[in-house]
């Protein structure tokens, strides 16, 4: 059942000079399905208009049990059926909402498919997929093939396998399919794709994401360590999510632009190993996760993103984000810094220095921009609901909002596929020896259709 | 002339599942010219003793001048001539030492090659050289033709034909030839690598630099505006030393490892034609430097680099310099963080958290690691002297008193080569869709006989 790919054949034997150019030596391309006929893609896909979005919410460890809680602050969204396999954290959940005034959900539990009874309820408009990661897409799956829209936690989509299967069933059964990247919901990545979307930093040329997170103390927080269990068995960037969305926001990729070409390249394998020997398991001498992964990554328009993966090694916590534009800069990592030019005088043979802006005066240029999305009710809400601060809850309130009012959700299933393909095209590209790969157009034609990144109001 | 590089034939055709793994595609090598019979690297190469280095230096615009006035100050060393293509410059720099009590210098000056002049004097020990970057390294083959030691501006090498001659003729002429890169020696990078060099960060597995400097204020400041131009004409990282020297010594780069692999990819030319339309000059629409451009390098024991070059756009001046190490991490830009780990209980099932240090804490952990070559009392003297807050003055003291000593110099010739050579390296990626370019092993066989990076005391 996996995906096969074609490496492109290319004989090249040529003595250059070192002034060629442009000469593309080889680059490896994946299958791109053909899109069945009669199917349309999902851009701009909406809904019919709901009074109450009605929600089963799948997998309750981690991220599901608060998802549970916070959904029910959300106007307009009423929890109906919970699953998971462990059966105290369903009963957890239920009693949870019943002892807070909601409605007694559904329960689902105890076996390794017990969600596929969830999926199957009349009473469920929505499914919200917070399982380990091996379970998200054909759960995705299994609610579209059954008439739900679905929400999936990050990555939605492990391969492209799962990344292309997600795309045709969304398409076929017009059913959304949106990833729970919460990070472009972040109030500084907010703030300042609303400053890129105002021409504030010019043209955005480079941007930068990342996901570098000492996980060490959290292996065990994982239903049976499933995550270092993954890292152990996979190679590449595993978890490109949160670092590409936002810049992928930022640049309009498939609003205008769209990624072309991959390399990616990691380190040896250090820590990982250590890591389970410090767990007292058997040792991994083969674990295959490197400690760091690097990612480029470039569009047809000519920009570039880079893309870092670290869960291994002790760092600061760092989601990497900066925008560097032809007129102006901002970062949020490890202290918020924004960049714009200083006009010089018009003698001064020169479109302009820059200017720093730091602490205060980068809290005063970021209050002149508001997300179109972020009403000062909702704000302050968010901050009360919480979810990494808030963002989890806004995450949740459009996605509801959107349904309940027939409009295209902010997330689409190409968003979803091009956030989550930096895995298995970066584990291409290194198990190659860092050659580029090809990133295929998941839109097939029509990435240039929609002009720019919007949310719908 | 220009130097020729085997474009590798691969004829690949494949079908291979998803599993497939370390399948190596192609990879760009470049020709490694054979050593020459009887010819012996350079590594640990010592010269006799001197009772005084005499200095000629070449170049006294942007960076010479200022490199004579320090020179002045370190012991045993002594201006004996000094040239630049204009008289006032000579002039001036003459007048300067003539008022300082230091002795009159040979001056030359007002052609292209008075430089030949200076290099053929028997009065001259080292040629120090600061031209414009297209005269580095002929100047400096043709001083170690005529005897003498050479230490040389950033980058002395602006491809890899250059830098094989410059390996050559150092080999053959038993001269030192040093890249004069100042950022190895800024107290913060001297402080980390002591640091690492303690083993505080556990292995460096993945290292960061960069020179990301917006330099659209300081074009005219350049003889003729050489720097626009040489960007108008150059694809790739033409400025990488500063980022990559540093790390490159923090991970032994041959001294045990060795950089194997190299990928790059830029963003097209946006700020460049913009640039030079300010400037009121002739339209570019084929400016060849992207805005930003990144490299990825892989070394023999699978650490990884990542080196960044942006010159055209505003953004907070940046060498990114970065530490990952299996058991800490340091970083610079753009404010001083260290993290260690903060070992867990030992039941705890992991080898530890993370304990972030950054303004007090990062000072008290710094003020416990000093570079061994940094005495209290230079580094008093460097920061009276100054000249990038008196870096450029450790690194003269050091190459003057290791001359003075006999003993090897910090940086040898196969720096100066792995550190430039990501200028062309990058540019062959880049030119040919991003590919996989194969760093040449610049030692010919000895990268390994060297055990860690130390300065000779």
């Amino acid at each position: 059942m996996k995906l096969k790919y074609l490496l492109l054949a290319i004989l090249a034997f040529a003595v250059l000079s070192c002034n060629c150019k442009n000469e593309s030596v080889s680059i490896i391309k994946t299958d791109v399905p053909e899109r069945p006929a009669g199917q349309q893609s999902v851009i701009g896909l909406t809904s019919e208009p709901m009074q109450t979005v009605r929600i089963g919410v799948v997998g309750l460890g981690m991220r599901g049990e608060f998802a549970v809680q916070r959904l029910t602050f959300v106007p307009g969204a009423q929890i109906t059926a919970i699953c998971d396999i462990e059966p105290d954290r369903t009963q957890r959940s239920r009693q949870w909402l019943v002892d807070n005034g909601h409605q007694e959900p559904a329960c689902f539990s105890g076996e390794q498919e017990s969600w596929k009874g969830l999926c199957e309820r009349d009473d469920v408009d929505l499914v919200y997929i917070c399982t380990d990661w091996l379970n998200h897409a054909n759960i995705g799956l299994y609610a579209m093939e059954h008439g739900k829209h679905t929400a999936i936690e990050v990555p939605a989509a492990l391969n492209l396998e799962e990344i292309w299967a997600l795309i045709n069933t969304s398409e076929r059964t017009r059913k959304h399919c949106m990833m729970l990247e919460n990070c472009v919901y972040d109030f500084f990545e907010m703030n300042a794709l609303a400053m890129a979307q105002k021409g504030l930093f010019g043209e955005i040329v480079h941007a930068e994401g990342s996901y570098n997170h000492n996980l060490d103390p959290f292996w065990d927080e994982y239903w049976h360590s499933w995550r270092l269990e993954y890292n152990k068995t996979h190679r590449g960037d595993v978890y490109p999510t949160h670092g590409i969305g936002p810049v992928c926001q930022a640049l309009n990729i498939h609003r205008g632009d769209r990624m072309t070409t991959l390399v990616a390249m990691d380190t040896d394998a250090f820590n990982g190993p250590r890591i389970v020997e410090s767990r007292g398991e058997e040792p991994c001498p083969d674990f295959k996760n490197g400690d760091v992964t690097c990612s480029l990554i470039r569009t047809v328009k000519g920009k570039t993103i880079l893309i870092e993966h670290d869960v291994l090694t002790p760092r600061p916590y760092s989601r990497m984000y900066q925008l560097v534009g032809t007129d102006g800069y901002a970062a949020k990592y490890p202290v918020n810094q924004f960049c714009l030019r200083e006009n010089l005088s018009a003698e001064a043979n020169s479109i302009g220095k820059e200017k720093v802006l730091v602490g205060d005066a980068a809290k005063e240029l970021q209050a002149q921009y508001n997300a179109a999305i972020l009403t000062p009710e909702l704000e302050a809400l968010a901050k009360k609901v919480g979810g990494h601060g808030g963002m989890d809850f806004i995450m949740d309130y459009r996605l509801v909002y959107c349904l309940l009012n027939g409009l295209p959700l902010d997330m689409d299933v190409y968003d979803l596929a091009e956030w989550c393909c930096v895995s298995e095209l970066s584990r291409i590209s290194i198990e190659n020896g860092c050659v580029p790969v090809e990133v295929p157009d998941f839109t097939r034609g029509e990435w240039d259709k929609v002009k720019g990144f919007t949310y719908a109001l």
